[in-house]
């Protein structure tokens, strides 16, 4: 068997052992129950990731998977395919948004060369290079990438969540770079969740209307031209993904794995969940939501997906920026969980 | 005049002369033009404030205001009112839920005592000592409090205000610790903003639905009892409010007074917002509302002050929790700011 194959047969869904007891402790700290709301639903469903009822704080780590896009050809992105190498660069130096969010969020981050259309010839010695292909065939035409080379990129995925459980790492994000990667994104929540390009297309980084229906028009030319292709989440990934989404999906393969909570950022990100979601349920006992993007499709796909996420901030970035401003909340509610006085301690008096 | 009118008279409205330099400078951070959404509006907010287009990270305090309310004789509260002081001396031990959070968020904290119904005798030296009196009296029988001693409790925020301004702190959080508080506060958004008790009377800590049902009658019978009282803020404040709320009001306007942002934590806080709008509407500018309280009549405030909350975590505590939480995202606003590369620095490609 391969790695993508035992790593599914890895992940078990989280078991209610230790429900009471994290709740019994939730409901001992000096508040009137509940009273911290999703701070405290993000504890127990951490405790329950973990497998444990006394969490020690996370140690984090954001990936932000770089990966270019043949279908930018089309003329789908407001942005030109060279920013992609050029924002790689940008991270690798410090000067992204994520960074300044990640060191905020006090998370190591990564940046992964999934499949960036560049050899980034210059880039300092932290760029981790895991590069597929440089960028994908467009899917408008043809299929993105090879089901041989869409698994590869989910087990570079897997392997890096390996990488970062022998680190030590508890908390892991996942983040994208990718000039126009909102459109494989849309084509994927179409074939895996049902949805249709004109319900959830958007305008990606600046799109104005006619480039949003000139968008939907080519995500349905790929999803026709791929419908043979797309059967099994493994051939609708390569038919209409991208490298650094299957990267993605791969570090939330690899992370449920090995009890890693994750949490998910935007709307890039969100389609590796999908994927990832498809090839194995269980996986989703793992998974924070960080933020609901203004990218307006992404909405209707969490709600698809039954989850909620933590943040409504109105981010569309992508880079990992929603989960690291996330990873402050899960601390938050961890240190509740931890280093709150109890009412059996204390002796204050509780409800009449 | 006294302290007060000399705060109001010092409050300015803020001007738009720097927008422009603002906006020019989130404009050209290597990111698309508003796509950090809620975070460049937080990062602009606080320039503005502050008078700067070059703002130092904020150095932060919370200020959680204490004080008894003598309706809770009336059945209005889940819990009895010996928590005040039980919880007051929690978090001065440091065992309460904002203790953890400001911690978390690497701001002061200063427990105020304004008017709990205990002397506090054991309370080690952190407390704030600014009793105004006992606890209020029942508001449902007659005023909570003279205007004499509504404006002695708006001027110790303001002096408390003054003191934070001293001690170089540039961003502010509110918080209370009052059982049987949400009443007054709904009391106050009934006479300031022309609501009902039925539409926004809500659970506070825990009352089922018929103690639902009994609180807004109290609320209504509190409201009609006092008719001929509720005329100015102050004298609304002094009929229905309580003295943690009057405190509460006292640090925003005397926030405002010294350009310091303040951020405005859950039902109780807004109540106090509410009534410093109503001195003055120029303090708005400088407030920012933490989150949207699970209490239900919150949302419904907020859209009449027509202001947006930056979470929506379903927290129903108040204390400051909201605002700590809250802190972490102004933090990572202003970061993101002050931080992040430069197309202009950088040779970054823009938008085609």
């Amino acid at each position: 068997m391969t790695t993508l194959e035992n790593t599914l047969k890895t992940i078990l869904p989280t078991t209610d052992i230790l429900d009471g007891k994290i709740q019994a402790h939730l409901d001992d700290l000096t508040k009137p129950k509940g009273s911290l709301g999703t701070l405290e639903d993000i504890a127990a469903a951490y405790c329950k990731a973990r497998g444990t009822v006394a969490p020690a704080l996370p140690r984090k780590r954001i990936y932000c998977f770089g990966g270019d896009h043949g279908v930018v050809a089309e003329g789908i992105s407001a942005f030109p395919a060279t920013v992609t190498p050029q924002m790689v660069m940008n991270m690798l130096h410090g000067g992204a948004a994520i960074n300044v969010l990640a060191k905020h969020a006090e998370s190591d981050l990564v940046i992964v060369d999934m499949g960036v259309n560049d050899p980034l010839e210059d880039a300092p010695e932290n760029l981790c290079r895991r590069k597929i292909r440089s960028g994908t065939d467009n899917m408008a035409t043809g299929p993105a990438m090879t089901e041989t080379d869409a698994r590869k990129a989910l087990e570079v995925g897997i392997e890096l969540a390996a990488e970062a459980a022998a680190d030590g790492i508890t908390l892991l994000g996942t983040g994208d770079m990718g000039i126009g990667n909102t459109t494989p994104s849309t084509a994927l929540y179409c074939a895996l969740l049902d949805c249709t390009p004109q319900d959830i297309t958007d305008r990606g980084t600046g799109l104005d209307d006619e480039g949003v229906q000139h968008k939907a028009a080519v995500i349905t030319k790929a999803l026709e031209i791929n419908a043979d292709r797309i059967t099994t989440p493994l051939s609708t990934l390569a038919a209409v993904g991208g490298f650094e989404i299957a990267g993605i999906a791969g570090l939330i393969l690899g992370g449920a794995a090995h009890r890693i909570p994750i949490i998910v950022d935007g709307f890039i990100s969100t389609a590796g969940a999908t994927v990832a979601i498809a090839l194995c349920p269980g996986v989703k006992d793992y998974l924070l939501f960080s933020h609901m993007s203004q990218e307006q499709g992404h909405a209707h796909i969490l709600s698809k997906l039954d989850v909620a996420p933590i943040l409504n901030l109105g981010l569309r970035l992508g880079e990992g920026t929603g989960a690291a401003l996330a990873m402050g909340i899960v601390d938050a509610a961890l240190k509740i969980y931890n280093e709150m006085a109890t009412f059996s301690g204390t002796g204050i008096s509780e409800k009449d």
